[in-house]
């Protein structure tokens, strides 16, 4: 069986997707360490290491569970640690991983109360607020939103979400996922008042996927306590009691953990501000070069743009996974499919992780020579707009 | 942060604590390669010949699904695939493991009736026998039995407690735990008529923990579709419609299945029969040095030996846990703790996975010389009688 | 210790020098395979698989030597194998790398009679016939040739140097140069009558350093026979005995054979031919940027064009060395420098082994836009003007 | 191609040759980092580093020469560094490599004048001294002795040489092979009064064969002015000039130099002097174990016994490449041949380099259990007795 390096095309494949990000050499080198007994002394250090370190991606002085998991699990995580079967709750539809969480929730017998988006934008602030506005028995338990819609390239504004619930004097809890968000754009549970926090491992954190996270507020942990969905290996009460001593209470991803460690230490010695700023310049330059082909951005609300992806929308009658296609054949790079209602209609790009400037020049260069080689109608001047501003900002 | 290789203690660690066992350079090789595009045409093919080639290790022809997540989480995919709150099932209480489950299946609302054990041997199909016998209305939905006890060293006799079900003219499921036996010892799901075989990667498979597998019968299908449990992240269902084309639902751990094809090629390398023959020997060696110090060998039955780990009593008065500290401050050898009731009363040796015999040699002297140094009394005659038995054997 | 990979700097780094050229991960996963016993049976079959595929690299049916030591080794190994001190021979004053190796004869007794050159174009056979014309006692021994001159991008064409040997019916043995030239671009040791061509590892066969080569023809070996240099390591003669079996007559470099095995595996998939194309395509990509630049090729003749690297001239008062370090600082790129007496006049762009079109795209950007931080005048044309021949020609 | 690793055998390989030794995964990690620019500024850090770091393990203040060659070229470039075609040299016979070294010499138009050995021993001072004394013209010009004789597992007492040297007040400068002595052994080349000190990569160093050493005396740089042998490649000048700056006059092995880097943390970390003391208690319990079987050490004076190696003499109509064959095979472990005249008479056991306790606990049992397949006649005892004494001594 061939894995992507042992293909014969030559050079180093461009995964320009938005996650799994490109893993760095050194991370990797992390990765392939021998597995150490995870009941043992060393283990121990290594464990409360990561989970102290791991808080200040976060922004929280609160705990951060780290399941053996992929992401998916992390949603499941949040909803039946806080929630009961028949809990209302609100879910802003931003795009397809927004829908994939509420069809999750009605799935573990929680009732969402959708407020309706049409995939090009954040969540509505004033809707929310609205919404729990009406709710006067303050039945809706928990509202839930999405940080990084990685389906459209829009972010929603948490803070302001926050504020909206509180304007409403509402009690309900706000379960955020950040799943692509994390590491690369500005998170802050503590002070954004979130109460949980969903993320992964294969994105801003630049590790394959395995690893998941919820950060927990007081609040939360509260609602844990009444919370009665059934749950056993998402259950907060046992992570949190064995990472007290650095441990956990049934086998960890012992070598996901060595990666994670290796790159919390990268993105520190990069400085998380920094890592933020090197994604924002990334992502407007990558818009540059959308809007010099003539494209159209998904995101249609700057100020929501995405600093990890930018969704791009092919014209009428043409075909975003044909253009995908031509680009993995002729040019060895994958970029991300539309999905949901948007499959075939947009590509996205991702910009996130392990990323230099010249990779994001090599990619677009991929994006224009791969809509001349697809026939689709562009100015070929998105690389040089791109190139102007990188060159404006270094 | 030292990961275990990088300690300064000269030479490799040995790691025979009866699981993660030890992974081959070659798999961690196969680890570090550069993560791919999940959604991408190559991952297909990937996922494809994975999914085909685990079936051979579990000797079905029926579905194995492939969870991102450790062993423990593939426990709770057994149970709410297959039942509904409620239920009751029988568990045998063959160690620390089974209580676990136990525990788990409380939890998830499950009624679990404990078939009493000693934690000294298997599973006892009689007992099983008679008690679903006395369950006239059939109200028990499943039997969940552990294959291999990791905290014991006992194996429990699956064809037998099969008969016993059978026997008894009851239509209860099967559900087994092998998480520590799979790709040690011979297990065939279709032929002993298992309904669910719950795996996981950091054993037999010679993986580092965070992959783990349900392989399900059709019997278990269909009561999948009655189970009434909540579930999303475990589903089945999902997992197996898109598995028949060689991708997964949400995003799988990409790397630990580069590892898992690797695993299993070299399994297969060597041959699934002589994998478990070579288990046999080293397990069989192993004990001939416990009899030779003059310790008790927890499993009290032969029958019931388990290939993959041998539990040891340290006599009254001593401390198993301090003989595993010298062990591992003086010779740089992990060994599994007691668990449970078993606590500082047993040590664990791993026989298990990527081992050979010079280092299943080098693994007893650790042992032995451990045992002179803690100051336990014993007869320093094991490393011979193992070798006295490997050698006449190889 | 920082090794490059342990920056901070994000994403990977562009190492753009005509050589050591980026190793592909694939053989860097060859490369960290456990060290073998050379003397063992297992070994014997590796070198003897490796000694005959590197043939088909140097398309020789003859021997080829491996030495354990980086080129320059390689160079000295056919001046010492072929030839006697005071022995006259003529070398062609191609560049930096050709004024070495003269001044390594120099050193070693033999007596160099350097054919002028202007370092803008590889040598000329009509010189070299004169001179051989010239020389009716045949006293000269050999005429020395850089294939492939890695300080100004220019090629000798070797197959017409052949040919004027030939013309002047002289005797003298034909040593070649290939160091930076072997598997990027075409060499046919046999076909062109090469007496010894000389290689290394680290460019086209995208390897470290630390392996170098010797081609040697029937003739080479015959003069072998009556050189008088002092010679131990470099003896062609027991290295030839001892290959016969696929060993070695000193411990050789074993971790760095397991790469060059993955290395020349990767090759023949990809296909020698096609690896030629694609070295070819990056050239003429880079010149065309070079030219939309409105910048000089250093090489003036274009039948003499490298298709490995591209020296490219800065304009007169401007600093070539600036602008690579402000590259390297900005972009995180690592060009070639000037060598001798181009030191700051020209900077030199690798674009050989494993390199894709969008990497050599981000090569060009990262040079576009570094001419425009070092204020360096020039048309931002380049990339576009790449990315037009590559989207035409792919 | 199948390297080790591939290989379907479970569990790792016994590499227990003395050397290549086994490589630590920490750097086989270093090892197969990305290729550096060499001529860039990170490098000229790295090589700074390193070659300050090596003289520790060499104990001098003096240079110390890295060449990107294996060990044979370091013996090659002592001899070309300092002497001139037709010197009179001291060769003390310690054994196969003394031997090869003797024969170099000569291909180099060194005149060697052999001190004869029984290959049981290290070099005799007062041979030596008794040797100097007759050359009242001191025409000799150095004495050559190897430190490690890898073919018999015999030391030479340098510091006692250089006594006889400095007793018969001759000016000959003291070279000395420690290629397999260095950094296992105590090796204090300023404080013995070595001119040149010889070493290589693949042994104590713990990294892969492919670099090599000179230490090398201000006494050995006042030779090198004068010798008339020529050189280029292992030309001391301009290495030591290009060295000032952290770099390398041609291209070094920079993947090897990663590796290097590590290996020398890792030696400082242990400490040399602990790193000294384990390797005397591993040769020690070899020691113990060989008497045990009722088998002859090689080395017969107590005081020369090498901590790196044991040889052991199989009796006589036995077959020592039988009995390595048998243990290959079964128990995939390698042991050193017999060289030279000891072919089939001894076998070698490397106890040097990333070597723990219980390591050579399993080897010592391949070696007993395959004495007992090859029907060697012994005393099974011998695992036992070093097991003895390292219980003891831990």
């Amino acid at each position: 069986m061939a894995y992507f390096t042992t293909k014969t095309t030559p050079g180093r494949h461009f995964l320009q997707i938005p996650g799994p990000s490109n893993v760095p050499d050194r991370v990797l080198r992390a990765l392939d360490n021998p597995t150490m007994d995870h009941r043992g002394p060393d283990f121990g250090k290594l464990g409360g290491a990561i989970l102290e370190k791991i808080k200040a991606i976060f922004q929280t002085k609160s705990h951060v569970v780290i399941f053996p998991a992929s992401g998916t699990g992390a949603w499941e995580a949040a909803l039946v640690n806080t929630l009961s079967p028949g809990d209302r709750v609100v879910m802003c539809e931003t795009g397809h991983f927004a829908s994939l969480w509420c069809e999750m929730a009605e799935r573990l017998a929680i009732r969402p109360e959708v407020l309706k988006g049409d995939w090009r934008r954040g969540a509505d602030p004033a809707q929310i607020e609205a919404h729990l506005r009406a709710d006067k028995a303050h039945e809706i338990k928990a509202v839930c939103v999405v940080h990084n819609e990685t389906s459209t390239g829009s972010t929603s504004r948490i803070a302001e979400v926050r504020r909206a619930i509180d304007a409403a004097g509402h009690p309900a809890l706000l379960l955020v996922d950040t799943i692509s968000g994390l590491a690369s754009m500005e998170f802050k549970h503590d002070e954004w008042g979130v109460d949980v926090t969903v993320s992964g491992s294969q994105k801003g954190l630049m590790l394959p996927p395995g690893l998941s996270f919820n950060a927990v507020s007081a609040k939360a942990l509260k609602a844990n306590e009444a919370a009665k969905t059934t749950r056993s290996f998402w259950d907060w009460k046992p992570m949190i009691a064995s990472n007290a001593t650095g441990y956990f209470p049934y086998t960890p991803a012992t070598n996901m953990l060595y990666a994670l460690d290796t790159a919390l230490d990268m993105i520190f010695e990069e400085g998380l501000e920094n890592v933020f700023a090197r994604h924002d310049r990334m992502a407007e330059a990558t818009r540059r070069a959308v809007r010099a082909w003539g494209l159209e951005i998904q995101c249609d609300e700057p100020r929501h743009y995405s600093s990890v992806l930018t969704a791009v929308r092919v014209p009428e009658g043409h075909s975003a996974n044909g253009l995908r296609g031509t680009i993995l054949e002729k040019f060895n790079m994958s970029l991300g499919n539309g999905l949901g209602q948007l499959n075939d209609k947009v590509f996205r790009i991702g910009h996130l992780g392990d990323i230099s400037e010249l990779q994001l020049v090599g990619t677009l260069s991929g994006v224009e020579m791969g809509l001349r080689a697809a026939g689709i109608p562009h100015k070929p001047e998105g690389v040089k707009a791109a190139m102007d501003y990188i060159a404006g900002n270094n």
